[in-house]
């Protein structure tokens, strides 16, 4: 049984949901993340009727599917909150159509939290299962509880093509975070139920939607066995790692594909969200995870329906929290978790831009500043070049700061490792430079250096344009 | 009695100290910050034999004094961390014959407690006190703790001029922050002394130098009556204020005014560093102040003289801390610190630069990526003008980003208000000229905005280049 007998009466076909709920709303929010556990059937209502939701707000739990930005796309929407998945939502950001602040993971829950705004008039989240206690989610927390919080209705899509998966949920109030502490990553604090006051319930609707893989994010890049080598390598040597240190894997190919070459067994993972193939790894190269998600990456469909199908036998080892704990400085920085952050660019310094393509969004800034602000070392990990190397992902200065110089401790490419701690801007852009620039791009950014004048952060304001021209 | 008897032998003259353990040595720190308790004689050896000092790293507690800089003004100092506070070492960095990171208050304490560089030869601080468990401080904990730890030796000046001040402290190792939790900000979790390996203690001086004001910090400006209002309707109207929750006030004259103006009595205040005026206004204004040092602003020298005389009363309500503690993205997100962050400037957008005028650094970084990544809400707060009015300290773009955007929820001037949540960066924009920008800068920057391709956060170079020749 899905759902208590008292809760009967909010079982509605679509249709019904579409004209007695949704029509003519102004906000609505969607939970899922990463692609996973995002509502399927709701978001067809939206494809079927786009007349009924001009200049509608769009809040999401983070990046969802591809047929959720189909659904979207003959949408007017006029605000997007706060993370962006495809093409067509990008454009309408850029291009000025769509409003959008690119929050961060953290600061969103917790602004929701907060009660800053007007009352989101619906949000729509997946679970497995309505018990007399609460909702049992599927495979994805993320802003969830805290939209649920900032929404005056709920509507729930109950997927019956899922096992209910009780066990694997810790759910807190951000409020009480402080009352608790984790003693392990992986000890829970909170309720495997998401507790909501059944009021505010005013639908349900059964779906038997699969999952699909996760629409941002793309393949591993070539170099990323040598990428892979130079963190371990960069762990082992510059900060001694032990696998009691918990480590935040970025989302995405490169997180997927680092801890196939780890070197070290029983890692603890604390992230804001986990690719479903890592469940494979659980008893040799991984002991624990919390994450806010497990995701699919595309072709990794089959480690999904595994993990679901058995999730009980990791109930020990695998944890999915509200991303208001899974991004909390509080608890990054108290549990001491190693940063391994990846970005689109840096600059000769170390800050990192995560977020924009010249003054053009892409995703947004997911989680980075909530790890990098908090962690107890940062390395910002990627390729060295970018459009198959044909511009330097390392470049003389940023349009755009998401992570602040003083923050980061190394830089990691495919050419090799750079350690800033205790280096002037000058030394860190040499260490930089020398380190983990292509080679193609070294003799331009050691000659750009000579064109600097005195001071403690120097640029060259017309050789960057000249940079930028290239 | 000042020392334990077993200690005796460690008394030394100045001289003696010198030729025995300090000359030709490589690496010294200095405890101290904001000018509050940096030792007094030690930098006078400095002064007197440069020549057996040259290429010598200093690291300091935080900003110094007068007499410090002045007695360093002749060495050839090739690293300097973390802040600086005097015009001489400012250039000296900025011509690059000193190499200095700017690292946040946080991030330098707790770098320094990981063992990331190799020990400092000798650590240099200032105390009441030496007994059997440790050594009970003088008005400033800030950095102490690490440097100990990260020094070989250790010389202490004890200060026979002020009490001995047991009780005011509340000293705990930073690997044991986690096992304890703030109830109130007041709840002490450490101990009174500084407890350190005696063995490392090579020498104790007896001083009787009397306290300066803060070299760092200059006299309020013009506007700050203004400002102030602005700020206290800020916290009334658009978040509720109550005076339950903690608030943060940065360091300087803004900060020691503002308390000054302030409708709200027994506020919690949670900093890095109180100026001794505020000991003033325990009882009615100020409930509580948590914090790294009490510091003394130009002709305030009376507060601090009064408050060492009476600190017992105030045993209950004040309490220093090491920086680690004071500015810990854990405690400071556990506990919701409201956040008042001063800037040089900001962009349009709102991200503020804290620490460079153009390339040049000034003081530093200080705590504010510490305070803004982590608080529960943020506001920056400064004057719209610099140079008499002659610059606009809201500007197209940032040379140097120290906090970015997302961050940032409200900017505050003597002009008004900009509240920044939900809104998109051109939202943000429109929000922060037309309420904080300075009347004769508004019409500039809004035709800045006309020039403005399409783009999540636009920029345009030309313009930005022309607005910096103006």
């Amino acid at each position: 049984m899905r759902i208590p007998p008292k809760l009967e009466s909010k079982v509605m076909d679509p249709e019904d949901v579409f004209k007695k709920i949704l029509k003519n709303k102004k906000s609505i929010a969607f939970g899922g993340m990463g692609g996973q556990s995002v509502p399927k059937i709701i978001p067809l209502i939206f494809k079927e009727h786009p007349q009924y939701f001009k200049g509608i707000q769009v809040y999401s739990g983070g990046g969802m599917t591809k047929s959720f930005d189909d659904a979207m796309r003959n949408i007017e929407i006029s605000r997007r909150f706060y993370y962006l998945s495809d093409k067509k939502s990008r454009d309408d950001v850029n291009n000025g159509k769509t409003m959008m602040m690119d929050y961060s993971v953290y600061k969103y829950s917790k602004l929701l939290s907060l009660n800053s705004m007007d009352k989101i008039d619906v949000a729509v989240l997946e679970a497995t299962e309505v018990n007399s206690k609460g909702i049992i989610l599927s495979l994805s927390v993320d802003a969830t509880p805290a939209l649920c919080n900032a929404s005056k209705k709920i509507i729930i899509e109950i997927n019956r093509s899922k096992p209910v998966l009780t066990g694997l949920h810790d759910i807190t109030d951000i409020n009480s975070v402080r009352e608790h502490q984790f003693k392990k990553i992986i000890s829970r604090i909170g309720k495997r139920e998401l507790r909501i006051n059944q009021n505010k319930i005013a639908a349900i609707i059964y779906s038997d939607g699969s999952e699909e893989s996760a629409a941002s994010y793309g393949k591993p890049p070539e170099e990323i066995n040598s990428i892979a080598e130079n963190i371990w390598s960069m762990l082992d040597e510059k900060i001694k790692f032990k696998n009691t240190m918990p480590v935040q894997v970025g989302a995405g190919s490169i997180a997927s594909s680092l801890i196939d070459k780890s070197p070290f067994n029983d890692l603890k993972i604390w992230c804001e969200i986990a690719p479903a193939r890592w469940t494979e790894y659980i008893g040799h190269k991984i002991k624990y995870i919390s994450a806010s998600a497990i995701y699919t990456l595309q072709g990794e469909e089959v480690y999904t329906k595994k993990f679901m199908e058995n999730y009980l036998d990791y109930s020990g080892n695998i944890v999915l929290r509200p991303n208001y704990i899974t991004n909390s400085p509080e608890i990054i920085s108290g549990l001491g978790v190693i940063v391994l952050q990846q970005a689109i660019e840096i600059d000769i310094f170390g800050s990192a831009n995560v977020s924009h393509i010249r003054e053009n969004i892409y995703n947004g800034v997911g989680g980075s500043i909530d790890f990098c602000s908090s962690g107890k070392y940062v390395a910002i990990v990627m390729p060295s070049t970018a459009m198959n190397g044909k511009i330097s992902r390392i470049v003389p200065m940023l349009s755009c700061v998401d992570i602040p110089r003083m923050l980061v401790d190394f830089v990691v490419t495919e050419i090799g490792i750079a350690d800033l701690r205790w280096k002037d801007p000058r030394e860190r852009a040499v260490e930089i430079i020398k380190n983990c620039v292509h080679p193609n791009f070294k003799d331009s950014l050691l000659r750009y250096m000579n064109y600097l004048n005195a001071g403690h952060l120097p640029y060259n304001i017309n050789e960057i344009i000249k940079w930028n021209k290239n």
